[in-house]
């Protein structure tokens, strides 16, 4: 029996940490973070208007990574992605900015993660954000396709979708009822041990 | 100034670890495990060849992975990823198979790596290999390109050089003679110090 060899893809908020915004917004209180595309729509809108937020309150990279190092993973998430290691090929896939994430790493391990970039000026400030490309999780589910592999994708919410869809088998983990009611068709779990589960079979199974 | 976020694609065997063949014809004292493609240079042929000694031998893969798992990293290498994975994004590309580098996983702290996979039979006896792709380093390193990564990509032999020039950077690692007569091309580097060093200035380089 051949089985395909297998990556799980995986998005980072909301799936192994807290959304990073909303604990900064909570950690720094300033509520105006908290909006999300729930609010703003327009990605870049609402990510020009953060910015414009952080340098109105003085507030430099540092600033915010230290904030980032003082939020916990999820309950579970540790244990959950060294389990996913130890079975089969991890990767990390966010809409996030490698200078946010950084605090993080050493809690899991340094796992492979794929992240847009920030601006930064010679002051420390956040001036700007740079997508890697758009689209970049479906476009790295596909790539990961295309180099032979078997693809687990698991994800939050709306921005998942397209790459739940991509990959052979999309998981929700932990979305909203309006999620799971527009895509009813993607598997839907809310604990770390079920999801274990699922996809233990998954890779026990040949496709 | 933005820096495009950057991939360390890497051999595994020659680079991080000794490799896997040789080790393996040492402890087991099966001479004829030391061929490798420098004495046939058909691969399928060799591979062949050698899962005929193993079964000539009764030996499974868990005698195999047994042997594997006493073979140590090359000195250095254990910090040398740590170094890399810690910098930027690690993944090791190798031609080897997920049921041989198992063992060496949890001693680099279960890194992202690209392999083939072996076919086991009921017994647990190898009775043939599949490829995940063919030219597989070549074409992840050309999938990261694609996904908006800069790729430094290092290797130290001939089935490393097509991924070698299909990278931003391509360096030899402790190559042979020929090979850096054949591909003047490629940065050559003997000692991890030097290849940090090499890297680092890379990376804080905006392209």
């Amino acid at each position: 029996m051949y089985i395909k060899p297998t990556i799980v893809a995986m998005d980072f908020e909301g799936v192994l940490i807290p959304e990073i915004w909303i604990a900064v917004a909570e950690r720094t209180r300033i509520e105006k973070l908290r909006l999300t595309t729930r609010d703003i729509s327009d990605y870049d809108a609402l990510m020009k208007g953060r910015l414009e937020i952080l340098k109105s309150n003085g507030l430099l990279l540092k600033d915010i990574q230290d904030t980032i190092a003082r939020i916990d993973p999820l309950e579970g998430a540790l244990e959950f992605l060294a389990w996913v290691r130890k079975e089969t090929q991890a990767v990390i896939l966010t809409d996030s900015f490698y200078e946010f994430v950084q605090p993080f790493l050493p809690k899991f391990g340094y796992p492979t993660i794929f992240c847009n970039s920030l601006k930064i000026d010679g002051t420390g400030a956040i001036t700007g954000y740079r997508l890697r490309q758009k689209d970049g999780k479906k476009k790295a589910v596909s790539g990961f396709s295309q180099m032979g592999f078997r693809v687990i994708a698991m994800g939050d919410s709306y921005n998942d979708t397209t790459m739940l869809k991509e990959a052979d088998l999309g998981i929700l983990f932990r979305p909203s009822k309006k999620v799971v009611k527009d895509f009813p068709e993607f598997d839907v779990f809310f604990e770390y041990d079920g999801l274990k589960e699922h996809i233990g079979k998954c890779l026990r199974s040949a496709k």
